[in-house]
């Protein structure tokens, strides 16, 4: 194989692929980038089992074959070559070159024949989204999926398709995320928990662009991402979705209005009385214009007060002031209302289309 | 006590006053800073015992007293605190009050009477630099002090004053670096082996202006160093600093001189196939004209070949990629001339005025 292409192309499409390469592995292939210049376009894949990614590298084929390249040096030597055209060649016992000016690197690389090419992907289902509304709707939702592997479903995200709507929902056990997404075709009904990990990886490589489109497309046991030349197939994690319809309600008999910032301020500087792993609340007194705050440990105590405008009851809730702030720095509205049911049950923070619902469960304190 | 400083102001002095803060201490004071607003002015000051650090803060004693609160804490509280003035209480019992608008803190202090006041020093003899040199001189010279602590001498560097010039030498025993510096006035002869960490520590604080004066103050166990309204004192390094004049010689029989900029990155490339720890060499062959630079490992090999001016002999020699790439990155100069002796003996890099001197030990090979 031998092939040429810029190093700027090089790094690029190596900065994709990598993000599916795993940090560890019993099988030493996967450590690898395999280059694919058999055919008439050569394509760069890594591959972890679970998450692949496929990208096309503009270059000039200029003798057909394959080689896999461990993906961690392989990178290095790109980034630290020249801005130039590197050539990549390899023999038939892939023994790899790689050519910039005069700088010439000699590598082993590997056959690549035990590399576990993407698994094909029926393209029956298929839903557009903007590159900018994936990589949103991942950062608004991603903070809350379990981070362990106790509940295998918590560390997913769901991804419900109904008609023209699709919501993404992430749960952890102790708050809920929900947002909504207008989608442009009316869609047939389907459900699938998107590992976390796949979501994390994506968003990284998603420009983000509002005029660039992803391609989405489902079977039962994967998904598909097509975007700018790149191919992410991920397997879907197995098991059916908690009823979230039940766990939230629209009713409610305290309803906040506060200035999201100032609330984001109060609530982080809360966060230093807390150790990390100690479940101490913050305690939310809500009267009328006024919201009072305060949190006491072992560290020391925090007080605040805040305006706000109070519609129903008044209330005192305990919360994780944590999992308040999660919700609260990645929403954009400058105002947000929170509804409020008694100090036992979850809160929300809703707008009014819906377009975000965040629930937290409110904790137990003594006062 | 009870003190108000603008947040900015706060945040500046904590800053500068916690590199000073040990990481780990058997004295818990020792993780504070010190508040000193007993007298006119506030003092903020920590100390780990070999390096002191006191800055002066601007604001408004509106009740004498000191108090002495864990730096970390402290630092985030006041860090997440809106931009206005922050009022600093504390009562007879060192409970401490942190208001800031409508935001409040309780922690408890501690009385700072266990707290090491930095150590007097005597303003007999003193130097001054401007904070650009001294900045950059560290800069130039710190990567080649020892990392362990087996040679304590080696874990600092060594101030030799002499008539009108400061070297400032660090050596790890495998390479050494001398930076010369021309000071305004003749001073007595005077050497001082100054810890690395209180270097690293000072340089982070230094603005770096060439406009900007940093008095230094030597005595026989102590530096001082004062500029901004800054105090940092630290303790020296005890013992005799080895002869440096005997490693070093201007004769040579090879000179090379040769673009820094490609050379260093010929380097870099050169560093990807030396694993951590191995001494492997780059092995430089140096004829009219051209230099020839190759390194092989388990990891693979690279080959590069140069521009060069030769005056004097060809010569086969090997370095560590590492050791020579650390000194060509703090040179300024676009060329560089490197003097050999034969294949055993160091290189120095150098420039005409000798303003620095760079030795470095070559590594045996097997061709």
């Amino acid at each position: 194989m031998k092939i040429t292409c810029s190093k700027q192309e090089l790094m690029r499409a190596i900065n994709i692929v990598t993000k599916a390469v795993p940090a560890n592995t019993t099988m030493p292939v996967l450590k690898c980038v395999f280059i694919d210049a058999s055919a008439s376009e050569i394509k760069f894949t890594a591959n972890d089992m679970e998450l692949g990614i496929e990208t096309k590298v503009d270059g000039v084929i200029l003798e057909q074959g394959v080689v896999a390249l461990e993906a961690k040096l392989f990178s290095d030597m790109i980034r630290k070559m020249e801005e130039s055209d590197v050539t990549i060649a390899s023999d038939e016992n892939f023994n790899t070159t790689i050519t910039c000016e005069k700088a010439k690197f000699n590598i082993m690389g590997q056959s690549g024949e035990d590399f576990p090419y993407l698994p094909f992907v029926e393209k029956d289902y298929q839903v557009i989204l903007s590159q900018f509304t994936l990589k949103e709707v991942i950062r608004q939702t991603i903070f809350s999926i379990a981070s362990t592997e106790t509940n295998k479903i918590m560390t997913g995200e769901l991804f419900d398709i109904k008609e023209n709507s699709l919501r993404v929902i992430s749960l952890d056990g102790h708050r809920i995320s929900i947002r909504n997404i207008l989608l442009k075709d009316s869609l047939e009904a389907r459900r699938a928990i998107v590992p976390g990990k796949t979501l994390n990886e994506i968003s990284k490589i998603l420009s983000g662009g509002t005029e660039d489109d992803v391609e989405i497309y489902l079977t039962e046991n994967l998904i598909l991402f097509e975007f700018d030349g790149n191919v992410v197939v991920s397997r879907l994690i197995e098991g059916k979705y908690f009823n979230v319809d039940q766990m939230i309600t629209n009713d409610y008999e305290t309803k906040v209005t506060i200035n999201r910032q100032d609330f984001t301020s109060c609530l982080d500087r809360a966060t230093l009385m807390v150790k990390e792993g100690d479940k101490r609340p913050i305690i939310l007194n809500i009267a009328d214009n006024v919201m009072e705050m305060k949190i006491s440990s072992q560290i020391g105590k925090m007080n605040d007060v805040l305006d706000i405008e109070l519609e129903g009851k008044p209330i005192k809730i305990g919360f994780n002031p944590r999992f308040m702030l999660d919700a609260l720095r990645v929403i954009d509205d400058e105002t947000i209302d929170i509804y409020f049911m008694n100090s036992k049950a979850p809160c929300f923070i809703r707008d009014e289309e819906q377009s975000y619902n965040y629930m937290v469960l409110p904790v137990n304190f003594v006062d």
